[in-house]
């Protein structure tokens, strides 16, 4: 299931082909003769962007920071193998509770650095999951700027990563084949950007199998704050991923892209990572006071039907932004890829869970507790 | 499958574990030592609450009318029997059209009564469902205040239901670990709440497994309508909810947790709690003249895309909200757990269906017709 | 799998039962003693028409343009079996880029004329697929008209096609059971209707199965702009489908009725019916220009998490209609049988995937590359 960055295809996300032939020449020397059932999207522009810039189609490490094809054939070759996908990696990490509060931030430049890594993390009690991470955890960490920022980001690939990577920001504009590309284990790409529109939006990887390299831990919660700023609230992210797990050696899960590509039968559906994480743990809130819960939906393939048992959402912003506002409502419908933010405000002490009331994800692991107090 | 109520374990809805180790060790009790692939989200919260009043978290029949964990590894010890379900109980009850006509009301104090009680009920032409319900009926009956009423709530476990039960109102904003709480066969709970916000809510209980719960029968929709009133229509509800059934003694279908955790291939996707009900009796309305649908999806699990052939409405409400208008639309999604109000008048005599526009839903039952004449 | 049309039963999406028995009896002569795990919901409202003005139910051509019972036991005899549905017929057309850029139109009188017809088409590299088409293309070719427009339809079924078959306009407010009635081959129906609502709407065939008409490609889109019109743009239109195949004669792949039904596991999901037909041949745009996308939403099944890589739409317009706008988003969830649109401008050269953001429906064939220039 693993493959050599080093005999990796060039296949960014952002590379396309030129034309069919190119795309029927690849597709077989990608393994991608992709069987009926489970046929493989692959989005390449970045060969089209070679391709404008004169470059050759099996692109070179100078071009973008690509691969070489030798070899992917072997890597491939196995029937129902669609892509590499993790293996575990050193010591299973200990449990480390992902900390839901959010700093409020000034206005002003930021500097941004992440590396991606190979982990072995607890994706729920007793599981560890053979990742692909930002920094070592899944999800990667709550970024948070303000609309108008610099944001300067590093992006490096950990050297001794099994896979090439690649770091995608909704929250930019930008084209995609240069800022997101792809790059190799111990490279290194550095770019800027200036967020224009206010709201909670995802980063991840996008480096093809986008699906694996998301099914596998690579994405994170990066807040837009408004210029004229949100008002006083306890302030909360919550990041919902579904994960698909197959057993692996020594008793470490790795995904399992069989069933991604499914799209259902997940195993777990989580808040910040791991199952129930706050439910072991619940948030200490204050009662009576505000509270804005910023809600991302990473994926790759469940929408959420968020909900606080106990209240209603005195408003709500899709995806976050103050123009956006809602009013009412019981819960907010968040497809992958998308975000909200609810403001509600507890009334009674008491524990008042948070949930997916899609039920059949809830009981997969996304619950969490609010202590009001 | 079926677990007597005087065995059952503390676990409600709003029962929090304050510690790992008590998560490990309740787990355990529990029969929670939850296999890859069906992991069982338990939140927890009542035990938090009783453990924040210094009670001791095995509970007691005084802390919060919860039973005892006595013989509940015998009870759950059944691999891949995660939770207590329904079994068949009594008769089955004839066919009964659920009305979709919603009477108005009017401002001013409410009295709600309500009791969960065992039911063997009718959901699709031919399938009796051994369920849990609220009064007898799958979903319970529509509940109509107004935003600023009182309401006074009673309700009861009936003395020969075989498992425990509570009442969540999303309409409520109130501590569930104390009003939402989980109470024995035989027993009583009143308490009184203000509703805020107006809208479509869902109702249901709230005791774990949740899943289970819901997927049995024991969820209604509940109306809070604006202060100022809505402009008169042809007022209706539709109440979207998804089954999954197995065989159960005597010809009745029970349901069936592990496809409900796999939150597909479900058997029916039903308005009001029966298979095209509205097919065989269509329902009447006056040509012309504007109506207003009211529309809460149950779940447990799936999505609508609500959709009525025919027609565009002219204006939607997410959750039923007068601040939340949409227009010209042709279709509204509406989450599990979730609801909406859409606005149309058929202008031309004829029979215009409604249904879940994901027509593999509609194909399972999710289909009303309106007779305009 | 096949029925002769002549031996079709009377069973349109608008044909509805005025009694129980008629469900019943009806039911068995359409080999709808529905298997548990595939109940099969019938809108028949056709029938309930027929009988309003004194007709039988077992219907007659003249009658609606139905057809005759006679034979549909055996047609619908094998264990399920729960539709008629396409077989291969004749060449498979080579593949035809669909041409994503939508033409712009003044107001005034439209004519639309419609062909229904059996076509073997390419629906991924490769896969060829015995489909019911519009005009010969999956999906059909894009409608745009004006508010307030008078459109004048022609719908034919061709003489040789093996069904019956509708036309569905979600843009038009008309009696289903008279405008969206199902002729027989060789028939027309002509008639006309004011779209009122400005928007991007689905059309489809709304036979029974509807299901199946749907999944075998009977579907495209109508765009109805305001009277005020759009402001200047770059204008596309991106139909999204799920298609679930099985092995048909001579290497064709047919409709798998029963994995429809399952709602999952689809085989692709898809822009404009072919899989990643813009990743082989990405769409040029201007960069710098705004950009206005109309994504519609054909399904049958599985929802969109629309998203377009390297850039935040400016503003979105829930089934666009230009007084649903919503700004700054990443994503936007759009259910089967509705739509949004769009805006955006791609501010540096370089190709943006366009995808659907449930990753393991991208993986589906769910991208399409804006090439930027």
């Amino acid at each position: 299931m693993t493959t050599n960055h080093a005999a990796t295809a060039v296949d960014d996300l952002t590379t396309a082909f030129s034309s069919r032939r190119s795309l029927l020449r690849r597709g077989i020397v990608l393994g991608l003769a992709a069987p009926l059932g489970a046929p493989v999207a692959r989005s390449l522009a970045q060969d089209a962007h070679d391709d404008e810039h004169g470059h050759d189609e099996s692109g070179t490490p100078e071009a973008g920071g690509v691969g070489s094809d030798a070899g992917t054939e072997d890597a491939h070759g196995g029937e129902g193998e669609h892509t590499e996908a993790p293996v575990a990696a050193g010591a299973v990490q200990p449990f480390t509770l992902y900390d839901p509060f959010l700093p409020s931030v000034a206005a002003g430049p930021k500097e941004v650095t992440m590396v991606a890594r190979d982990a072995t993390v607890l994706i729920a009690d007793g599981v560890p999951y053979a990742g692909w991470t930002y920094d070592g955890t899944i999800p990667g960490r709550p970024i948070r700027v303000v609309e108008g920022d610099t944001v300067d980001v590093t992006f490096r690939v950990d050297a001794a990563a099994n896979a090439h990577h690649s770091l995608d920001f909704h929250a930019a504009k930008t084209a995609p084949d240069v800022n997101f590309r792809t790059i190799n284990p111990g490279e290194e790409l550095t770019w800027s950007f200036v967020p224009k529109h206010p709201g909670a939006f995802m980063y991840h990887c996008g480096t093809p199998e986008i699906l694996m390299h998301i099914g596998a831990g690579m994405y994170g919660p990066i807040i837009v704050d408004p210029k004229e700023g949100w008002s006083p609230a306890q302030e909360l992210i919550f990041l919902q991923s579904d994960f698909y797990v197959a057993d692996g050696p020594d008793g470490i899960k790795v995904p399992d892209y069989t069933r991604m590509m499914g799209g259902r039968d997940m195993d777990y559906v989580v808040f910040n990572g791991y199952a129930n994480q706050y439910v072991e743990n619940p948030i200490q809130v204050a009662v009576g006071e505000p509270i804005r819960l910023f809600v991302v939906n990473a994926g790759p393939n469940v929408w959420s039907s968020f909900h606080v048992v106990g209240t209603v959402f005195d408003c709500a912003y899709i995806n976050a932004s103050p123009k956006n506002e809602l009013f009412d409502l019981q819960s907010i419908t968040i497809g992958p890829g998308d975000a909200a933010c609810v403001e509600l405000t507890l009334e009674e002490p008491g524990t008042y869970p948070a949930v997916n009331h899609a039920f059949g994800h809830a009981a997969h692991g996304a619950v969490a507790l609010l202590q009001a107090e």
